[in-house]
This record gives C-alpha cells, structure tokens and sequence, in this order.
C-alpha cells in the first residue's frame, strides 16, 4: 500500500483544539442568549436536493458543490447521476424546505435557531473557505416589527457578551428607505444592482461608489451598467453623507430628503424611528447599535430592515453578524405564500479570526485542572481512585498515561499543557490516606487529605 | 419559476426542534464527561481528499460519497474531475490524519473528542441512514492499559448518566484472546473472516455461526468459507459458551480452555483480569460492565480491547456505544510507526432512537419559561422591557409576537407551546408597577411587582 500524504483539500481548515475550545466557548454562550428568547434547535441535513437549492434556477450561479454515491473505483469516471445531491451553502434554505413541509405542525410563529456547515464552490483564497459555519436564529410567520427589535436586542445581546470591551458597531438600515431612493433616481428596475454598489461603500469608498453608480454600458449586453446622472449621483451621495451623534438627528435629515408625500421612504423611516426608540428605552448604548443608511446588504431578498456588525478596530474584516426582513421564505415551494422571516447569521470563523487577532480571546491547549500521577504499575489503582473521587467533586482530572513514570516526565506533562494542579500519590501516601498537591504556579507543595485538596482546589480554581 | 417539492434526499433525515433539543442535551452531558478526563475538541472537514480517506486502495469497497465542485448548470454532466473529494465515513481516518500531519506539535498522548456527521452511500433501508452523527474520544500514543481501562470507565460514565434506570451493559473483551482462539481453530490466516461471524452471534444465534463457520467454498472463488471442523467448530462453541456472574469465574474457566502455554490468549487474560479488577476497584458494577467473550466487532483494525454498549430493553438496535484498542493508527500516512490508539463512539442517532422508544427520554415543543403578553401596539415597550428584565434574572422569555393581541390569542400560544408562565402587563399594570403573573399548570393569577414575580419564578421552575 501506498504512502499517502495526510493533506487536506484546498479551501478546507481543520480546528485543532486550541480553535476548537474557542469555537465550543463562543457557540455555547451564543446559544444561551438565542435560548432565552425562546429560540429552538432545528438540525437539517448537510446535502440536499439540488432543485432544492437552486429553486430549479436554469441560471443559478452560485458555485455549489454536487455529491454522488460512488461503490468501490470501478465507476470513478461515470457520468453524473441524475438524482442530484448538493451540499448546502446557507441555512436559510433548508429552514424554508422545513417550513414549507412542515408548516402546519410547527408552533407559529416559528422560531429556530441553527448552526452547521456550508459549503460555497469559491475560488479558494486567503481567509475565504470552501466549508465554513453559519450560526443563523430567524423568526418566521411574524410580521410584528417587535420581531425585528428583538433580532437587533439579540445581536446586542450575543456581541455585548463576547467583546466585553464593547468595541463593535451593529449597523441598521431599512430596505423601505433604499427602495424608495432607487425610485426617486430612476433605478426602480435595477434597484438590486443599486445596493450592490452601495453596499460596496466601505471598501471602495463614496468617490468608487459614485463611479459605479455613473458608469455606461460597455457594450450592448451589458445590462448591469446604471449609467446614473450626475445630478441622481449627487443624491445619492447626499443621501450616504447623512450622519448624526443619534438617531433622532438622523432621523430629521431624513424627513427632509424624502419630502412630505407618504411613499415607502416614510415607511421606512418611521419603522427605524420605531426600532430607534424601542433600542433606546432597552438601555442598548447608540454607540453600539445605531442606524447606517449605508447599509444595503447585498442579497436580493431583503425586504425590511437590514443589520449588519463589525469590529471597531477591524473593519476589513466586514460583517460578523447580518441579516434582516425577508417576506417570502418559502414562496419557492409554496408559490404566493408571502410568510415572513427576520434573522441574522453570525459568521463564526470570521468572528473567531477577528476576536483572537484583537487578543479578545485566548487559545488554550487544556481544560484539565489536576493531573493525577502514577508511582508504577503496581500503585495505579490509587491513582485512577483519587482521579475518580475528584471528578465526582467536578474537576477536570486527568490521570498520567505516559510510559516514562518518572516524577520529571510527568510534571513536564502537566507543564506543557499547562495544568495547574499536579497530585501525587505512592504508596506511603495511600498508606496513610493524604495525597501530595502541588500548585504548579505557586510552586507550593502540600501533604493533604483528599477533602482538603478539595478544599483547595476549590479556593484556587473555582 | 417552477414549483419546487420541499423534499429531503432518500437516506437523510432532519432533526425537528423536538428531537433536536434531545440531541443537544445529550451531546452536552456526553462532552462534559468527556472534558471531565481531560479531552479536549477536535474539528476536522467534512471533506477528504479520497485517497486520504480510502489509502490509496484499490479495492476500497465502502461507498462514500464523492464531491465535486460545479458552477451553475452548464457543467452538469461533465465527468468527474482529478482532484477527488468526499464526505469523511468516519471520524477515525480525519484524526489520523490531523495526528499525522501534526504530531510534533500536539501534546502527547492526545486525547481527543469529536462529534460529527459522517456519510456513507449504503441503500437506505429502515432506520439506516445516509448521514449519521458520529460522537468519538480516543487517546492516541498511550500503550498503557491505563487508558483502556479510561475508556470503559468513560463509557460506564456516559452511560449511568444517560440511562439512570442502569438497564444498559457495556460488554468487554480483547482481540488477543480470539486471535489465539482463531489459531488454535487453524484460522490464523482467516481470523477477520471469522470475527465478522462470531460478531453475528446476537443476531443469528449460536447455531447460525456454528453453520457460517463449517460452511464449504460455494465455488473455487470463494475465498471467505472456512469450511470448519466439527471438532473445531465444537470448540469455539464451548468458548462462547463460557459464561459467570462475574469476571473470576470467567477467567477462571478462560484459563482452563487455554491452557498454561504462554501465548496471545495468555496475555489477553492478564488484559481481561486488570481491567476487571481496575473497574470493581472503580466501584463500577458488574451488571453494567462485565467481560463477554463473544464480542469481536467487525472491523479489522482492532488489536487489543474491544468494548460495545447495548440497551437491556432494546438488545435489537445492536451497539451504541463501541470502540476498542487499535494500534497502527496513523501507519497509512506514516508507514511502520504503529502509533496505538484506544476510544470509542457513540451512535447518537440511534442511542436517541432507543431513548425516546423507552420513554428514557421525553421531547419537549420549547425551553421558554415564560410568555411575556403585549397589550397593544402602544404598549408593546412595556412588554419589551419587563421580558428584557426577567432575561437578566436567568429566565427563558418569550414575548408574544404575532398579531392577534386578544389575551385569548396569547394564552392559547402559551399553551401550545407548554410555557408554564405568562406575564399580563397593560397601561394599568404599568403605571402602578406592577405585573399579573399567570401559573399556567397551577391556573392561578397574581399581581405581583417584578421582584416578587422573580421569587416566584425561582421557587417553581429553579
């Protein structure tokens, strides 16, 4: 048999523990504030039904990723079955798949959250993954805005316990407002590419914005161009250059670019109004979540209030936490139905690369708290007892399992993965029922009985 | 656009919040046990390279599912391509993998868990699925029957959690023992073969192996009849034959059928004896765990330990908890290095499958503690703000989100989803500070300020 080179696939990453501890410790504290909104479970499967995923789009072009069964070699190069299989590249399909079929069992409104792999066909490159995980929490059946004032409460909530220093900017916007301002300059038809190009604002700046917005046709197909006059680019440029300290200053700038007339800018604005006001009273910091006309969100199904959240001190990191408004979830399996949804998805690598750059979190390489050593082969009874009683106190023990039984080898065991406790236990100590506990910051050694090393371990660690 | 079913693949299946929330609770315990002896997470792709995943062989007969990458539907029937990927068909092979391309870096011995899904293109059949959870721990680089002795304890651990009626058996035994059986039957060359039989016993009795192991070559290609003696085939009978309440007597009959010659089966006892004598000494009853000789697993790689778990009540799911020793881990990316390595899995899917039949287990329809009511629109603040505070105090809050406001509306949605609780506050409430807490079980209303509600939550739910 062969040598084979254990290597991954290109655009794949493992997480070796030190990620993986840090991964379990931020999904697990995110899930208890999705948790106490009265968010649940769901788990789907990772492959689907290509027109599933696709909605049966002839022109689908999103790069997916198709699977097959195949037996043995022999059909390595047969044709494609015609079954297709795809591995999902989002979570929001799938849900709309189980809504759809299960729509008349679930509590309604229906509110779930999930976490799992998606799988993108994108060109690999650096920090961009052909696997990644998605943390998504969507209300779906609520047309209620209070539905999207918790989603925002929500991202507050999960951001405002993961940077504790409070150095994040969750930015919102409506859809209603941008809507109404791709009318008023005449790019009702191509509103979409509109909020592309503005949702570019941050990398390419107002001056690039502005550019694309302006830019002609290069030839007769192409069909994107918006070819804006330079008094519509004005407006727009107007329009991205409303700031204020809060959101009533805001607010009031706005009212004065839309006119009096009722259009669904003022929808737009009183629903912000309305999410400003309900934040506020919830004692959410304006520094924190705050209204930006600039954000546009690229995706075409939004069709209400968009959220979006970054790093203060890494912005090109972009969104580590988006969503918003989106009516028509399952309207690809239930032509017409019209059900609204509101979420947001937490990109979790991404976030996970931003908090460990900012030093917000630290890798470790254990959770163990007390390595338990071994005299020799005939004393390790001892041992696996007293790691016993300690976990049975809650600790996390670990007992030597090393082959070199020298005190030495065992200390540098606990030293290098950074253990904190090191108990010793030969047979002088069993005979007269103590232990040795050795606090290996403290460099502290002390004969105990078990109920004091307890005692200790508790006074330190807990 | 057409009309698309909301239909899963054949083979795969979802998790409803119902069953998820059952997922999620025992996965948690499982992992706390788990860090509980030191190990900590591992995260690897859901896709391999294929030769990391089959070694390079030719003969590789698993089916797995192979992946490729295709961008809108222009290439849908294009042959597959060179660089092979596929779904992983365990957890075991990615962990070899991580441990062969990192084994200078990862502290040693490694302990790892890892949960996951795995994919194997089987037919689908009743209660077989396509894409399954795996849930392992293993530590690798550890000779010492130390960590044998661990895992069953693990095992043991998970199990009395999981199942607090008791009513499960974790069955032990070690390949060195049957391979010496094996031997001394003249099926040295063929002992896989005759594991795989002995491993049927649960399911086609005695007779049944006794008839598989004497069965003759159907043609001059089968290759896998042992065509057994009578004598031969008595004597692996009076071998699975020997049964004792407890593991002494077990030995003891075990070293009358093997005689004093040193050899594998010699060792295999010693092996059997320590880990009897390790578990008693552990206080670990020997009505959960206790050594079974006819457990062989199928796989090959096993060289020392194997262990297997079933539910008294339900002996027809077969194992949901298995593993065993198997040294040679990382030989196929490393040749000759025979890096040994002992864990176990556990097969959630099917574990929740036997708890929820036994009634071990119940699925609840939501986690939310309480309903918080919105008056109206005008009123809603109010509603945000006290489920705000009652969030702060611990507790799972729902507010009420859908459109129909008559109290009516929302005490049926209380109900539904089993929410023991719902807060009542309107203009009156609100102005005197105060709430109307509702006990739905209790069926009894108090007005309460939000303090007194807090007591009152705590004494019935905490």
């Amino acid at each position: 048999m062969k040598t084979i080179e254990p290597k991954l696939l290109s655009g794949f990453k493992d997480m070796l523990p030190g990620e993986a501890m840090v991964f379990e410790g931020i999904t697990e504290k995110i899930k208890v504030i999705y948790k106490s909104f009265g968010f649940v479970p769901l788990e789907t499967a990772c492959m689907e039904r290509r027109d599933v995923l696709t909605g049966g789009a002839e022109d689908f072009n999103k790069s997916i990723f198709l699977a097959r069964i195949v037996k043995g070699v022999e059909d390595r190069n047969a044709n494609w079955q015609e079954e297709d299989s795809a591995m999902r590249f989002d979570l929001t399909v799938p849900l709309a798949r189980v809504v759809a079929a299960h729509r008349n069992e679930l509590p309604w409104p229906f509110k779930r959250y999930q976490i799992g792999k998606v799988w993108r066909g994108e060109s690999a490159q650096a920090g961009r993954f052909r696997e990644f995980y998605q943390f998504d929490f969507d209300t779906v059946g609520a047309n209620s805005i209070l539905a999207d004032i918790e989603t925002i409460q929500i991202m507050y909530g999960v951001m405002s316990g993961l940077i504790e220093s409070g150095k994040f900017t969750i930015r919102f916007n409506t859809r209603k407002i941008l809507n109404c301002l791709a009318e008023s300059v005449g790019c009702g038809e191509k509103s979409k590419e509109m909020f592309r190009i503005i949702d570019k604002l941050d990398k390419i700046g107002i001056e690039g914005v502005l550019e694309e917005l302006r830019r002609e046709p290069d030839s007769e197909w192409d069909e994107n161009a918006l070819a804006m006059s330079a008094e519509n680019a004005e407006r727009i440029k107007e329009f991205l250059e409303i700031k204020g300290e809060t959101s009533g200053v805001i607010l009031d700038k706005l009212r004065d670019c839309f006119g009096e007339e009722e259009n669904s800018g003022q929808e737009g604005i009183r629903e912000l109004a309305e999410i400003s006001a309900a934040l506020l009273s919830l004692g959410i910091p304006q520094r924190n979540v705050r209204i930006d006309l600039s954000v546009a969100r690229g995706l075409d199904y939004y069709t209400g209030p968009v959220f979006e959240t970054t790093l203060d001190e890494m912005p090109e990191l972009g969104s580590v936490f988006s969503g918003g408004r989106f009516d028509g979830l399952i309207n690809r399996f239930v032509p017409g139905s019209n059900i609204p949804a509101v979420g947001a998805s937490v990109g979790l690598d991404r976030l996970i690369v931003g908090m460990l750059k900012l030093g917000l979190i630290e890798k470790k390489n254990s959770l163990t708290e007390v390595l338990v050593t071994v005299f020799d082969e005939n004393n390790r009874q001892n041992s696996l007892n007293v790691a016993d009683f300690l976990r049975s106190r809650g600790f996390k023990v670990e007992i030597y399992l090393g082959e070199d039984c020298t005190l030495r080898a065992q200390f540098a065991y606990a030293a290098k993965k950074s253990i904190p406790f090191v108990v010793i236990i030969g047979p002088d100590e069993a005979a007269k029922g103590i232990i040795q506990l050795k606090d290996m910051n403290a460099k502290k050694q002390e004969s105990l009985t078990l109920e004091e090393a307890v005692d200790k371990l508790k006074a330190v660690l807990r």
